[in-house]
Order: structure tokens, then sequence, then C-alpha cells
């Protein structure tokens, strides 16, 4: 497999690891010296995106695994999510890489089977599939035992975030 | 070109196919014993995902275009679809191989043009998109002649789904 | 890296230089002599896709770096947008390739923070990501100095799209 492909499948793991709120598997896509920062666009400047960083920065692969088991809102019932990333640029040097990709997340509420069953003229799908972020990730790895990790990742936010209390 | 790109492939015509409502096309993806197998989420087990089959399998090249050509509805007038999938996850050994994928499927509702044109301040496109499903595909290959086809392929819906009269 | 990522990662810098409606380094993907074609969807004949041109071709790196810079609506202020592609069919034959690529366009919007901060109720991601376009997207490219270049580019709509006045 290239080695672009590997980088590129680490992003799929990211994204079904932090769908399934699953830290452990998570974190272990992380170098114990990771840092992921997250940002939000505040404008445009000189033609380029601007961005304001939020919060203090995640260190390591066990600061990772322990913000998304205590931080990360779980689904509620019949409730699940797709991070889908698209359009990625991937440079490899070596043991060091770099991608970039554009993410949007969708949220699914699965409907919830009436206990006298669904109605006479239900049909097909039964919930809703909602987009409610987007951005770009943007992520430095390194190969290390042969294995990629994340050595720096930065979530890029299009939209304000806001934090109870903030 | 890569196997693992050619894997992928399979799968970007199997999207298109299905949009197209192509039974032929897309029956000739899949080998004369492969196996279609369609399943719901019901829950979480054990940090899994656990589903339920929906209906029976669907057997081989000839019933996938059966299927597809009879008991799939047709897009109406001014209507299409996306199956959109990404975050693919490949092995490949030998003449076998494994895909798993997100999958979002996308309606697309064309407006229709009033017989006296597009009111005056109609501007831009003219209808609606929308994500109505979601989940994973998880898909076996087998290289067959020199080319990739699909042996057993499992959808795996994020949300229940209603048959008539079921 | 390998042709067909190289070819596609051109379709990468087109989606994230169109949603900066950065006109410069957009119109440096194309050829001198490439053509932009726009068309949208009419209906089907005999199981295929009908589609009918909309306005002329644009001519040329030149053409298409004037036609963003110029035509296409700037994104109102917290205002952005992700082209998604997906499900690429890539075929490289010497310095001559064909790409075609789904598409969905997402319009996001950011809300804007309130003089007096955000409500006290407010949490998570304030603003919309909505998909509002989608189709296909039927590319040729030649290698030109070692770099991949579009020569050819046909933005294939599902949905009719009305100009002002038109």
């Amino acid at each position: 497999m290239s080695d672009e492909r590997k980088v590129q499948e680490v992003l799929a793991r990211y994204v079904r690891t932090t769908d399934r709120r699953d830290g452990k598997s998570h974190g272990a896509l992380y170098t114990e010296d990771a840092t992921v920062h997250v940002f939000i666009k505040t404008g445009h400047k000189s033609g380029h995106d601007a961005y304001e960083a939020v919060g203090e920065p995640i260190i390591g692969a066990s600061g990772v695994e322990y913000a998304m088991d205590n931080f990360m809102a779980p689904h509620p019932e019949g409730g699940s999510s797709h991070h889908v990333t698209s359009d990625h640029l991937i440079e490899v040097d070596g043991d060091q890489a770099h991608m970039n990709a554009q993410f949007v997340v969708f949220e699914v509420r699965a409907a919830s089977r009436p206990a006298a069953g669904w109605p006479e003229d239900a049909f097909g799908i039964q919930g809703t599939v909602r987009p409610i972020e987007s951005g770009y990730y943007d992520t430095d790895l390194r190969r290390v035992d042969g294995e990629w990790k994340i050595v720096r990742h930065r979530v890029l936010h299009d939209m304000p975030y806001v934090f109870p209390g903030a």
C-alpha cells in the first residue's frame, strides 16, 4: 500500500473511532508527544482564512483518549454520527507526512419504533441525517516503528463553537 | 493502478449504477455466488454497534440485477440521488480484498420550470439536496480473470428501514 | 505519488480555490487552451442522463480566473462553502488522464456572536451547514512539464440553474 494511502487511512480510523466515541482506539492514532489544537474561523485576512484557537491544546495519545472519553457528548439513544473527510492533499517526505482534508460532520438520529409498531403509512428510512459541522483537518504525521502516527493535529472549524459557561 | 484503487473504483461504479437504477451494470460488479445482506443498527453492545438482518440475502449478479430493477423505487420526475462513500479502509491480500466505507445518500429533487418561466426573483440552483440515509458498506472482493468483483456485500444502515406491510 | 493520486489532487485544489474564491490559484489549474462547460440535467434518454449546455464555454486559465473573480457570488459575512468530491473514476494513459467524480456543495453560514455574548443556553456549533448543489465533474487532464493540468472540464449539475434576467 502506498504511504499516501496509509496516511489517509489514519484519518479513516480517526473518523470511525470519533463516531464510536472510542477514546482508547482514537488515542492510539497519536504519538505521546502529539498536540491537538482546535480553531474557529474568525474571518479573512489578505485572501486567507483567519482562525483563533479555542481552549488549550490536548497533549498526547493519553490526553486525546481522556478528552474523548470525558468531554465529548455521548450519542443519545438512536443517535450516531459520521465525520466525512474528502479532497485530501497528502505529502510524504521520508518518515514525515502532512495531510489536509475537508470534513463535514453528519448527525444521525434514528426514529424509535413505536410500541404499537410503525404506522401504516411508514415507508423507507425512519430518522434524520443532518450536516452540523464543517471545516478542515490539517495534520502532521510521523512514521514510528513502521506505523504512521499523528504528531500534530489541527481542527479548523468554519463556525464558532460555544462551550457551556464560556 | 494500485489494487487498492481498483477495489475502491468498484464502489465508485456501485454508487453510479445504483443512482442510475441500472440493474444490469450494477449486477455486473458481483460474482454469481455473491451474497448481499442488509442490516439495520439496533444499538450498542460492549462498545460495538449491534445490527439485525433485514429480509433475506440477495444472491449473485443476476439476483442483484433483478432486485434493483424490480424492488428499488424509481426516481420521480426531476429526481436523482448520490450515494457518497468516504474514508475507505482497504486490505488487499493476493486475489482477495476487504473494504469498509462510510456512506451518506443524498436525495436530489429539481424544481420544475413553471410554464410561464422562472419567477423574476429566481436565482441560482432550483431544487433541493437532502441527506436521507447513512451507514457503512462492508465488502469482500475477489479477483476473477483480472477484475475485482464483489463476493459479499453488507449494507449496515444507521437507521431502521420500513417495508410496506412489514 | 501515483499519477491517479496526482490527478485527484488537482480536483482537491480545485475545490479549495473555488471555496476561497481565489481566481488566480484556481485558474492556474488549467491550460491556456482549456475549456469549461456547464450543463444542467434535463432528464433521461435511453437509460442515460440527458444534459443541456448553459451559457458559453469559458476558455483557458485566464478566462477561468476572470470568471471566478467577476461572476461568482462572494460569501457573505460568516459564510463559506465546501465543494465535496467523492467516488472518483480516474484513467491515466501516458500524459493524458480522465477523471469523473461526484460533487455535493455545502453552504456554511456561521452565526454572528451577539454584542452581548452568546445566550446562556447556547452550546456547540453556532450556524448551519446545508447541501445546496450536486452533480458530476467530468474532466480531461494533460501532463505539461511534469504537472497535471485541466484541459477540458464539464460541470454536470443535477438541477437547473437560473441566472438573473435569463
